[in-house]
């Protein structure tokens, strides 16, 4: 008998299960530092405690996608160890910010299968959670895979969760106590406001990075993702190892400081697409697109809807005349984010 | 005259010196965060102050491997910069966790040395302690190098330590307060306690890792290990950078996670050998096999005595019909572990 | 109209303008071990708090140099996105240790302006202070950078800052409480006092490092360092990403621990050039050069003014016959270091 973890397949997800992932994790100012060494990120309210402080919260947070890679990663041996594709998340919500100190652990409901016609393979739906060590939940999202089935038994019922498009404004969750009346726009970096912004506008973020093996496998491992693809080069093949998805997110989101430097806080993430895989020494771009604006109830606060799309191509080509993304575009991001109105 | 330390040679050592090495080290959650984004690390009791306090232990201490490196870092600048061979390890014992904020030094005391019959070098033995801030040992073992003679002077009188083959089970210190009584297998990650482990028992821990010169480069940096052949590539003839030993072990120790991720703390290395060089490019495995098993006083703690293997080939292939070790094998580690009972 | 930082052009630049830079960044214990793993670092002061508060500080400050790259780094996107050439520093002085936990920012001064003969491009001179958060002044230092100029008009009236060649010992700050009278040189790792340097001595630091791309890119995003040149491999018809000039800086002063392990904080910065650029696979070693001592009015500190050289060539090899730098040379620093006498 084995003691190696071979994953579930299909026919171990039932809706309704509830998985609780391992190895819980306290996060501290090492893991902000490694973020930063991995990222080009920038933002004010992720590197300086004062700024925080001048914004109403106690100190500064870690990034946003630190939270979401470290409560993913925890669920890649429960839920994607025989994944075939990682379709798509919707309904993500960052409900608390996490700060150095913090633990955070992870849990997933399946709220969907469905097997597929081939008879192979499936597709699972689960909502997870994470959550810090006072059982608060800091983050939330439903995120669906197609899964390998064992062996050749009948399908389950099939279940699919109805998913909204988007995270309504009303349901965003603002931290308590955010306040950016007082926002420094200076030591942010950028004059830009929620009222400079049009819904329609494109953002070429201009910068590139080429990207390297031993950046992907400490970003990837520093959220404790034990995906086989990222770290062995016999794998595949053709010898290459595929890039974690989340090395892309945060690659993209980080390059987009530059011109966005003022959308601080990520607080929904309404849908999202890993399009085209990512390898070595592919040089990475980012640009946005602006697709929706709304007020909060939190002072000086609004908050701005993004297409966040990181590609090896140009700026603002996203799909072909047949519809199909393109082959350089490599992520097609849709979140929420907090802005100073 | 040179200020750059030549490091010392076979005639330097004799035996009851007592050489105090340079650079003390404060610890921080920075080179925990370093540590798991170098190695696929898991160990929960590792990673969570939450998971620590429920095992009777004042908050999450490093990886037992962060202080075998920063401890062994310490001694390359007196004990190895002439080396021409790392032998051995025996008798190693972790007496005391380290934590974030401890400070640790290191000392070695020569214990043994035997001029080798080509009167061009010798075998040193020194057993190393590391402290603590307050002084107290955290770590000791023994390790026996090959080293340059400086001329051509007579042997020094032949003194070989006796060194026990395995630390005795009534030898392993257990920390203060650890208890397992109340273990959560489910958050550490895999349902196996010792009951469930067979001495001869082999353990395939599946995964790869495709090793890059910018990971093991940042390591052993990490360590302030000074050892020219791992960052220099002028240094050998054929261009390529000799990977740290102690990279291999973590590495393999990671990876055994998967199959072994209840074997929580080491608390002795009982011997090891760097059995083949790796390089940059190398795909490298794991597998174990179970050598004993022992009780403790402590509740609910029992201890298992593993091999450890590190290859670039399969698993549970160890030496050749001729008795040698296969030319895949790098490293053929002996270590007890804390596991739940 | 874009919102991306196009970058300031010489027009932009007036003799007395102040600059108050983007993004402030508090530093952990994180930054230090990213520090660690990416350069030989091995000063005691900086690796250590109790050997800090036995020098009379009250914990170990952050490197020297972690100051300057993080005040440094946020003075680019203001002022060298469009530099043509970083031509010098002068006039550098750490006046406040940093310690983790403390937040950084930055402001420069324009104190210079000169149109080139060509009518394309200026020379900017900035003052650049770096505060903590108390206001506090840690670090200054002048810079001055070749900037292209957006159009034709006509050039500013000149202004060409009077700069001291070197600080002067009696301008040195050394840090409240400092004393070196119980010095350990021997954990420190070298019995060098500053009575063992002679002025003209030059110093092989014996060591090199090849350097990686993900090694130099990990370094200059810690620092939220921008320039496109050090991240894009299409940004250059060769394909080459260019090294940050800090990092080899970093790694020039790390690798003159091996002979210089005495010379620990760095308290000014009288001079430096990046006289060749570095690319990843070059193999980097080091040597000095005393060029002067001098008492302080702390007990038992002395300081000690150094030319650091980092080179692909050989030790002590510095300019050619027509008195240019040689094409293997790539860094020549001067600065004033602390050391006990």
């Amino acid at each position: 008998m084995t003691k190696t973890n071979a994953g579930r397949f299909f026919e171990d997800y039932a809706v309704g299960d509830v998985i609780s992932h391992a190895v819980p994790r306290t996060i501290s100012g090492g893991e902000r530092a490694m973020y930063h060494a991995l990222y080009p990120a920038r933002g004010a309210l992720y590197s300086s405690d004062e700024f925080a402080r001048a914004s109403g919260l106690p100190a500064s947070p870690v990034d946003d996608l630190i939270t979401f890679h470290t409560v993913f990663g925890k669920t890649v041996p429960d839920v994607s160890l025989n994944a075939v594709a990682n379709l798509g998340y919707a309904d993500g919500r960052w409900v608390l910010p996490v700060y150095p100190g913090d633990t955070l652990t992870s849990e997933s409901e399946v709220i969907g299968v469905k097997q597929n016609s081939n008879g192979k393979s499936g597709v699972v739906w689960v909502r997870t959670t994470g959550r810090n060590q006072h059982g608060a939940a800091v983050l939330r999202y439903v995120r669906w895979v197609m899964v390998r089935k064992r062996g050749e038994g009948g399908a389950p019922e099939t279940v699919v969760p109805e998913l909204a498009k988007t995270v309504a404004p009303s349901d965003l969750v603002v931290p308590t106590g955010l306040n950016f009346e007082a926002y420094n726009f200076n030591l942010a970096g950028e004059p830009h406001r929620l009222g400079d912004y049009q819904v329609g506008e494109i953002i070429d973020h201009v910068d590139g990075v080429t990207v390297e093996e031993a950046e992907h496998m400490l970003a990837t491992r520093l959220w404790q993702n034990t995906a086989k693809v990222h770290f062995d080069a016999t794998n595949r093949a053709d010898g290459q190892r595929l890039i974690y998805g989340g090395h892309l997110i945060s690659l993209a989101r980080a390059l987009s400081f530059n011109g966005l430097a003022n959308a601080q806080m990520i607080v929904a993430l309404n849908g999202g697409a890993h399009v085209n895989p990512c390898f070595a020494g592919n040089t990475v771009r980012a640009w946005s697109e602006v697709l929706d604006v709304a007020e909060t109830d939190a002072p000086g606060v609004g908050a701005i809807r993004l297409r966040l799309v990181a590609t090896k191509g140009a700026c603002g080509e996203l799909r072909g005349e047949d519809g199909k993304y393109l082959a350089d575009v490599l992520l097609d991001l849709d979140y929420w984010a907090l802005m100073p109105i």
